[in-house]
This record gives C-alpha cells, structure tokens and sequence, in this order.
C-alpha cells in the first residue's frame, strides 16, 4: 500500500494522540477517560469514510465503536475487532518514561496500550483508511466494532452481540489482538485459552489483632491463603483442583510437530524473554506446550495487614487474594469454578472462613484450521512480511474471539503485529513503529484477498 | 492518692492533648509528629517539677525524653519507661471516630495510642505529679525515660543506655505497657516474648509478566512466597524452622499451676476477645501456654501484584512477605534469623530467588521472681486495686524491658492498666479512664513501698 507508506506519519501521529487518553476500563476513575478514547476512535473512523457510531450501553459500562460503510451488497463482507481499553498502569515508578505520554524512542512508541490493543487495532483501521484514500472504495462491505471492556471483562460486547446480532454479521472476522512470533515472523493462531479470575476472601478473628498479645491462637487470614493457594498449585505440579484435567485435549501429533518445528530457542527465550533463572512448570510438558496447550493458576495480588514501609506487628481479621485460571480446550469455566469451591472447602483451616467472588470467565476458544478465511489470512500475512506465518496457539484469553468463534459463528484470523518483548501489561509497554505499517498492509491484503471468498 | 483523684480532669485533658499528636515512628512522615510529641511530654514533666529534657540522638532517630528529680542521695532510685510513639492508625477507614481526634465515649477514650503506650505511660508520671503536687517532694529519687521508638524497633533507647548508663541506673523500675489480666484484676508480668521480624523478598523474572503470555513457565514470586510461608508454619503444627525449639524452655511446673488456676475462659475468650471461628495453633498446649510460653510464625502483609479493585492479570516480578516470630525463653534472635535464611534456602522454589530482611529483633525477657522489687509491686497493685495481682507472662515483646533486664540489670516491675480488649495495633484503640485512676494509685503506691527498699 502505497498510501500507506507516504501518510506513515499521520497514522503515527493519531496513534499518540490515542494513547494519551488513559482508558483504563477497570480503574472507575477512568470511566470519563474511556468514553473520551471511544469518541475519538469514532470522529477518526469516521473522517476516514467509515462512518461510525459510539454506542453507549444502556445497563452501563464503557461505549462500544461501531462502524460500518457498505460497498456492494454482493461483495462479501468483512468484522474487524479491537480495543480501545488499556490494562492499570501501575506500578508507576517503573516507567521510564510517563504511561500516558508517549514516548518515541528510536523506532518503538513507548506508552500504556502501545502494542495492546490501541497500536494494533489502529494497524488494522488505517488498512481500511488507506483502501479508501487510495482507490475510492473498499473491496468488500467493512464491519468494525472496537470495545472498551477488554481488559476489565465486561459485559457490554456481548450484551450488544445477544441485542444487534446482524451489526457484526460477517464472512470473516480480523482480530489483530496477538503478536508476530518473533521480528519479521508472522503468526496465525488457531486456539487461545479460556481464564477464570477470581478473589478469594479470608476472614479470621473479626477485628485486626495485636500478634504479641494474640499470636498463637488467632486464626491468620494471610498464612491461611498462603496454605490453600500453594495447595491447589504444587510448584512443578499439575493443579489439584479435583476434574481439573479430566476436559482437557491434548494437541493433535501434526500439532506438536508443527510447534516442535518452530524456530524456537528455549535458552535464549528463558535468557531474553522471561528473564528469569528457571522456567517452572508442569513436568513432563515442553515450553510451548505449557503456554499453549495447558491451563495454569497464577496469583497476582495479596490484600490485607501492612505492607508500607516499617513493621507492624498486626494479625489481619481479613486477606484477600486474587488468582486466576487460564484453561484450555475443552476445560468449562463453570465447571473450574465449582471445583475452586470445592478444593478450598476442603483444604479450609481451623479458624477460618472463605468467600470466592468470580470476577470474569471465558471460554477457551479453537479456530477451524483449513477454512478458507484462515487460508486468505496466511497468504494476506505472507504478502505483508515476505514469508509464510506460523500455525501456532496463543496462552491469552479473548471473551471477543470466543464470541466470534461459538456465538456469531464468524471465520475469524487473528493474528497480531506485536513483538514478543513489548511487555504487554507491564511499565514500559511498547509497540515497534514499523510493525504499525506492517501491519496496514497485512490487513490491506486480507481485505482485498476477501473480496474473492466465496459468499457463505 | 487524693491529689490524683481531685485533679483526674486535668489528667485527663492532658492525655487527650498529647493523643493529638500523630507520633507515629514507623512512618517518615510523622517525624515530626514524634518530635512534638516529645517536647510537648518534656514542657508537661518539667512544670509538674521533674526537669525534663528531649534528647536528640546524633545518628537520627526519635528523640527520648529524659527526666530526673533528685530528693536525697540516701534514698532509693526509681526508674518509670513508657513510650510516647504509636502504631500506624491504618486502616483508617475502620475507626469509628478519626485516630487523632480522641473521643471520649461513656468512660473510654478512643484514639490510638490512647492505651499503647500514652495512656498507660501518663497514669504513671500522673503519680510522680501527684505525689510533688501533695507532699512537695517524692519518697525516692526518681529517673524518667519516654522512648519514641518501641513500636518501630530502633535503637535510640540502647545507643543511649551503652552511652550514658548512669542517667538510667536504678534500684527498681516500673513499666506501665501491658494490662490488667481482666477488668479489676492487675497482673505482674515474670516473661515477655522476643521477636524477630523480617522482610522475605522474591524475586521471578526480570519485569512483570501477562499471566496469557507467559502463565505456564514464568515463576511466580508470590505463589513461591505462599510455598514457602505455608511450609515454615503447618495450621496446627510447630514452626519448622531447623532447631527452632531447641532452646525453648519449659515453664516450671509451679508456674504452670498457677496459670491453670486463673480465672480464664477459654470459650468465651474466643467468642468474646479473638472472636474467631476458632483458636488455631501448636498442638498438644493450651491457650494460656501458646500465648505466653511458645514461639510463633506470623504473616503481617505480602506486597506485589495488583490488589486494586478489578482484574489485572499480572505475574509480578517480585514480591515481598512481612513475616515476625516471637521467641520466648532461651531462644536467641540472631540463631532463630540463621534458622529462616537456612530453611529458606532449602525450601527455595526453582526460579526464585530470595533476600532476608531483618527489620527488628529484640530477645525473650524472664524476671527475677521473688526480688523485693517484684514483691513491692505486688504489694503496690494489690493496694491500688483492693486485690492481689496474677502473676503471669506475656506474649509481647518489649526491647526495653530487655534492656533493663539484660544490659542494665535493674529490677523491673511490669505491669499495665489497659484492658484485654482495648484493641492495641488495631483501629478504634481506646483506654478506660478509670484504669487511669488506679493506674497512678497504683504507681504512686509503688514510689513509697520502694522508700523502704534495701539499697543496693
């Protein structure tokens, strides 16, 4: 696309002017912040020749971006997905440079949502903007539709699903939510997985205890969570929450060899990628196979007692841990659900009283590999980046993807223009500059090899 | 001490006055805080006719307040300690009414520090006041000390004990920071508990991870920490540290019997003070014994992570525990501190690696039974309160106490006027005024028995 090329400037520039709204859609102080990123993404599209609407949800929630232009009633007609929400940006100290300001740095934009998803949903919006400005028109009939609940699991995508089905009908759905596989690799991904997030409450004594006049027999919230979250995960082990395993499926042998084919370097990705000093997990699983193919259970925060700086000496009445499962084909978050409740009522110690509140679920998903949509995305990827993508899986949840995949039944490719190092939800999140007009051209070619799909 | 009685309001509106004064040590902020703290309790000593100075440690820290009042060479010296700093109000949205606004309510006041230690410490200089106030002189020579570091373990008090010993040195001393045994009932008490308390940082990856991305074979610094904290301190079972137990001694069997003739509870302790479900702890003991004669192993916090409301599915690159043991007699602080860095080493997860920090230690405290001293304060509480005090131990540890016993070897009084459930180190912390009466009753009665004391 040679439009694209020459109005890389531009595209950069709006992309910053994006990401300096903060839409942090689990942050209630960002709310306002998140309407203001749905408006400009709407004003944007809108300027481009797709005409767009911010659909404000009626049960509350952040607005949706809905757009559409019409070409040809008999030209097929294609989704493209994305998010204008961004993950907390704390912890802030660890940002180089300020989250919402971003930072240009060689050939990276540094910034919170850089790469997820506001850099890569524009990559895709900018395809359509370019087919526009260049050739008058677009290839096929354009539905797009970019969320603000992403990040926070929220209900408004899937409300408006269930409400205005036929606003996302389509032949093919393009969800640039991933990443490449490495630098100059492109990557189809067939499966992501599902997650359970959940806050599990402990409640001791019914007032904060003094550990010098009560240790000893005051039941401990925080070394109560401590005994049953490391019982449900042995370190190297599976998960013992009972039928954890029994619906998982394993991947199919032409899977493995795909994988175990990849250009992948288990040391340079523990040295360079994961920094870390061991890569643990479930024995007896490869790498790829355990981000991939395997469900997890994490903890990411421990609320109660003191943490500032000094020593109190206070035995909390109350702990709060949040965990999440990532699940995969064919593991149910209902039925994970359940069983959590079932293995901390067991395990609960002497003293203490539990309460698990759900706080988002998602299915894990599965692409039907072979169709021709999937084809037109891997010669749409190849043309883009000079070489074929790999097949492969991705560990991340996507309530949309599943919603394309089990409730609208949309052929969806997904596929992403990130790099592996960008630190997606992490400080200093980035997104690599040249990879934006990769992708354009990426989804500029998906669009045109669409045009030729056989209507369904 | 009809004095005291005749001036309680002024007491009174004093110790309101000096619980405005938000000295809390443990937090930068109130430096000052503690400062005034101090010269405000040196300008009260001073105009009730002890001179009184605030001394500043050159090497920083919280200054001490330093008084004496000299009546005849020939008579005996007494010391009083307390401490003018508090703990942290937080959580603050639990109080009633705010920590430093102090509310009288019925005969209670709230606040914090209201019992721990400004109460407590004020009752007794009250009787010092009193008794010049009425007689116009004291029964003894009397030595004060206000430290402004106990709740945060620092080391004024003994920088100044090592270099100026003869401004504390004493033929008895009298330390008002325990409680009653219940209302109406005074206590002296024979033991304190040691504690260590420390800092368990682990350490993952070089930066935070997304669970999607990486869930599967990043390590997890706070899963580890609950692996680790779980395996230290089984529920119900003895702390695990290696040779933990080795130097516990047993109390006699004398002590024992006087502990099970106590007018104790146990039921409607846990439903009334603990108010837990139940009272978990070390098998094969009782209540009293876990209280006041075995260690323990307490979590007070663990930072890292997300813990703000919503979702964020992080794996945290570190992680950070606030662990604290008590020790009791004879253990060692500085072996116990070897044990945990010995036992964390071999528990370490593959993929974490841990710092210990130790933030404060102070060692296990036994007093001389049977020393006139102690047979003066019995006689002194049993006068002020028209019955025998209980002798019994308890569980919390006070490095002055220790400093008086170990270092300066002054027989030493311990004892106190708060009440079992006046809610020390947790939020609506009060002190019933009447307990302040009996307190300088009780500490007014204590200065004329040690008239009459041997010299030594």
């Amino acid at each position: 696309m040679e439009h694209a090329r020459r109005h890389h400037a531009s595209f950069v520039a709006d992309l910053l002017a994006w990401l300096r709204i903060p839409s942090v859609s689990t942050q209630p102080e960002h709310a306002a912040d998140c309407d203001a990123a749905a408006r400009w993404l709407a004003e944007r599209l809108t300027a481009f020749g797709v005409p767009a609407e911010v659909v404000v949800p009626a049960a509350g929630g952040h607005p949706l971006v809905v757009a559409a232009r019409e070409e040809d009633p008999a030209l097929p007609t294609v989704l493209l997905y994305g998010h204008y929400d961004v993950q907390p940006a704390e912890p802030l100290a660890e940002w180089t440079t300020p989250p919402f300001q971003p930072a240009v740095r060689g050939e990276d934009v540094f910034a919170r949502g850089a790469n997820d998803d506001k850099g890569q949903c524009w990559a895709s919006l900018c395809a359509a903007a370019s087919w526009i400005a260049a050739e008058g028109r677009l290839p096929v009939n354009l539905r797009v539709v970019v969320e603000g609940e992403e990040e926070c699991g929220g209900r408004v995508l899937s409300d408006f699903a269930a409400a205005e089905p036929e606003r996302l009908r389509a032949d093919a759905a393009w969800v640039a939510d991933a990443g490449l596989f490495a630098p100059g690799i492109p990557a189809l991904y067939t499966a992501t997985r599902g997650i359970v997030y959940l806050e599990l409450e402990a409640q001791g004594a019914r007032a904060d205890l003094h550990s010098g006049m009560y240790g000893g027999v005051a039941p401990n919230p925080l070394l109560a969570l401590c005994h049953v979250l490391a019982a449900c995960k042995p370190w190297n082990g599976a998960v013992t929450l009972p039928g954890f395993y029994e619906r998982v499926r394993r991947p199919s042998a032409e899977e493995l060899a795909g994988w175990a084919a990849l250009p992948f370097d288990e040391a340079a990705y523990q040295r360079e990628d994961v920094q870390a000093p061991a890569l643990p997990g479930e024995h007896g699983f490869t790498v790829l196979e355990r981000l991939w193919a395997r469900p997890t259970f994490e903890v990411h925060g421990i609320a109660g007692g003191f943490v500032a700086p000094g020593s109190k000496t206070v035995i909390p009445a109350q702990a709060t841990a949040k965990v999440s499962m990532r699940l995969v084909p064919d593991q149910d978050p209902e039925v994970v659900v359940r069983a959590f409740e079932e293995r901390i009522n067991f395990l609960r110690p002497e003293g203490i009283t539990f309460v698990v509140r759900v706080l988002e679920t998602a299915p894990p998903v599965q692409l039907p590999l072979g169709h021709p949509v999937l084809e037109a995305g891997k010669r749409a990827l190849a043309a883009a980046f000079g070489r074929e993508p790999v097949v492969i899986r991705s560990g991340v949840s996507l309530p949309a993807l599943s919603l394309l995949a089990h409730r609208l039944r949309v052929p969806t490719v997904m596929t992403g223009f990130g790099l592996p190092d960008d630190r997606l939800h992490a400080p200093n999140e980035k997104f690599h500059l040249p990879n934006l007009q990769a992708g354009i051209a990426a989804t500029a070619a998906f669009l045109r090899e669409c045009a030729a799909l056989p209507r369904t």
